[in-house]
Formats: C-alpha cells, sequence, structure tokens
C-alpha cells in the first residue's frame, strides 16, 4: 500500500515500510501509476489530485463533525488515531491538539522549529542562534542563546504540561521535542499508522 | 532633561511630559544640541553617540554585576526599576525578566506582536490572521484565528504565571498585553522613570 502525506513543502510517502520525500514544488503526481492513499494540506496541490482517479484522499471518509472547517486534515488524522492525550506535531509549524475520551477538545498552532528561528532573526542579527535544547528549563536564562531557547521551548512546555498527561510526538522534529518532553511517546509515523487505520475501517483496501 | 531609548527601529524621546520618535535609520543625533541621557540597543547607532559629547550614555552608571554580557541595556535598565517581580517589555521583541529582593534572576525573549504575525504568515498564507487579544484562554480553540492566538498569547501567559505574582508591563505594545495579564500593572515609561531614578542616584544631573 502507498500512503502520501502531503503538506506545504513535501510529499511525504510511505510504501512497506520505506519512507521518502518529494519536492512539493516540482514532484509530478501523475508520475505514480499505483494507487495512492493520501491527505493533503497543500492548497495548490489539492486541486491537481482531485483529477487524478490513482490519488485517494482519505479525508472523504472521517466524520468532521468534532473538528472545525478550517483545520488541517493531517491534524484531524492525528486525533483519530489516539483517544485521550496531546498531540505535538513538530513540522514546518508545530501544532497542538488536545483529545479526550475520543472527542477533539480544540488545539493551537506554534511556529516550527525553523520558521521561529528565522522569526527571531528577523527581530535582530544579534538573536541569530540555534536553539538549545539541552537548555535546563528549571532555571531562567542568563545568556542570549537560552534566553531565545527557552522563549520558544519553555512557553510551549509550560501550556503543554496544563493539558493532559500524554504527550504524543509526531511530525519531523519529533525527536528534537523528546528532549523537552522526556515522557513523550515518540511516533514519527502516527500519521502514517492512522491513515491505515482509516482505509481499514472504511474498507478501502 | 531630555532622555532617548533607542530600539532597532526609533529613538524615543522624552522631554518633560512629551514623548515622540524618530526613525532609527533616517534621524541624526548629532541635530540634537541639548544634553540627552541615552540608552541604546542598536549596534549601529551606539559607535555614532559615542563620538557625540552631549549624548550621555547611562550604562556606564549601573553596576552591571548581576546581569549578563549580551544583555539589552533596556533589559537592565528595566530590572533596575523593580524590586520584586516580572518585567515584560512588548516591544519588537518581548523580553521577560525576573528580579527577586532586588537581584536579577534571569530572563527570556520572545517575539513581539508583528514579529510573531510575520512568522505565522510565513509558514502559510492560511494562517495569516491577526491575533486575537479578547480570545478566552480557559478554552481551547476551535478556529484558525484563536488557534495561532492562543499558540502566542496562552503559551507566553502559563510560562509568565508562574515566575511571579507581580507582573509589570511596559514597551510600545504594553497596553495591548493587559488583556493577556489583568492583574499587571501598566507602565509604558517605566524605562524612562528608571533611567530618571539612575540619573538622580548618579548626580548626573
Amino acid at each position: 500500500m502507498l500512503l502520501c502525506d502531503i503538506g506545504n513543502t513535501s510529499y511525504h510517502f510511505l510504501q512497506n515500510e520505506t519512507e521518502y520525500k518529494e519536492d512539493a514544488k516540482s514532484f509530478d503526481p501523475s508520475s505514480v501509476v499505483e494507487k495512492v492513499f493520501y491527505i493533503c494540506v497543500n492548497p495548490i496541490i489539492k486541486p491537481r489530485l482531485e483529477k487524478l482517479q490513482n490519488w485517494i484522499d482519505i479525508a472523504a471518509f472521517i466524520d468532521k463533525t468534532p473538528y472545525y472547517a478550517t483545520m488541517g486534515i493531517d491534524r484531524i488524522v492525528a486525533c483519530e488515531y489516539i483517544t485521550d492525550g496531546v498531540i505535538v506535531d513538530a513540522g514546518t509549524a508545530l501544532t497542538v491538539d488536545v483529545v479526550k475520551e475520543g472527542l477533539f477538545q480544540g488545539g493551537f498552532i506554534y511556529p516550527g522549529i525553523h520558521a521561529m528561528q528565522a522569526c527571531y532573526t528577523n527581530i535582530s542579527s544579534a538573536l541569530e542562534y540555534p536553539f538549545n535544547f539541552e537548555l535546563d528549563l528549571g532555571k531562567m536564562p542568563k545568556n542570549s542563546t537560552d534566553a531565545i531557547s527557552y522563549g520558544y521551548l519553555k512557553t510551549l512546555k509550560s501550556e503543554v504540561d496544563t493539558l493532559a498527561e500524554n504527550v504524543f510526538l509526531t511530525g519531523g522534529d519529533a525527536r528534537r521535542f523528546a528532549k523537552i518532553f522526556p515522557n513523550a511517546v515518540v511516533d514519527e509515523r502516527l500519521l502514517f499508522k492512522s491513515m491505515q487505520k482509516i482505509i481499514t475501517k472504511a474498507k478501502l483496501c
């Protein structure tokens, strides 16, 4: 089975146990001849895929009643996978979604690592530091690297820690955030696993 | 007495009770003939002012031992004003600094409103919304505007609320953040007041 999660920057494929990515701008989806089950948040790519018969949009097989109209399908699919907890999906954006007793409670959007790094650099070249994920979050910073790292990471952690005990980390930067959420379940394939679950439930395959 | 706080985007003057701003790029500081007491975080303007005899840098009259080498002088001057509490200075950057029993404990740097707005827009045009400061922070968001507003504001609040009871809000966007920190003391002239206190203590005037 060929699965594909399409974001703003890439097509992310999973075939059996092999993952690979293709550039969102240059990849031609009509070059794929086999059946592809996909989700897509990219507004430019979406209408192109709708014309291709072998590309099956999983979104159609999810009950979206508990969610909101403009919510990204990647967030919805992630929420469908868990019954209780918080999903932190760390990609270009970092989304935090809460599920209680199988029902979506709401969620928020925070910048991903690269976006936030660029944000600090745009404020001042004096803030052009990489984030320190080894930072001691129990201590107030006394240097510039830690001052921006704490600003980005500790504020996020303070909020997420109040939301639920079970934290599920996914997305391309999941492993980096595991240092900030040491008790989290790290599962980079959470989205693909949820897609498989939805496909099986809808008897698509 | 003429006071001036120079940031990355402007010269912010206070003369008696009148405040005014001049653009950091185009203003010529040698056009001022009277004595100016100033602080400056702008690395381009700083060396120019050092050559002007009537521009007096207040930084030289502060004991900087409790602070760190690369810490902005505006943050140091704000900390000098209080004995216990958190100073939230909401400008181009938003700085959060903790003082206990008159001693600086550390602090962090978070993006200011415009920088964070641009950050979300750079991630995706689908996130190009103004922040909703009227947001109910006790409720998880279920729409895109609130999802980014919560991501920016609630994470900050969750962290600041753990740091100290007394919150002092200053900077150009202080009044907007007063909605997020309803018990905070809002004082847009906190920096100028602290500068006056330092000048008096050092008998400069």
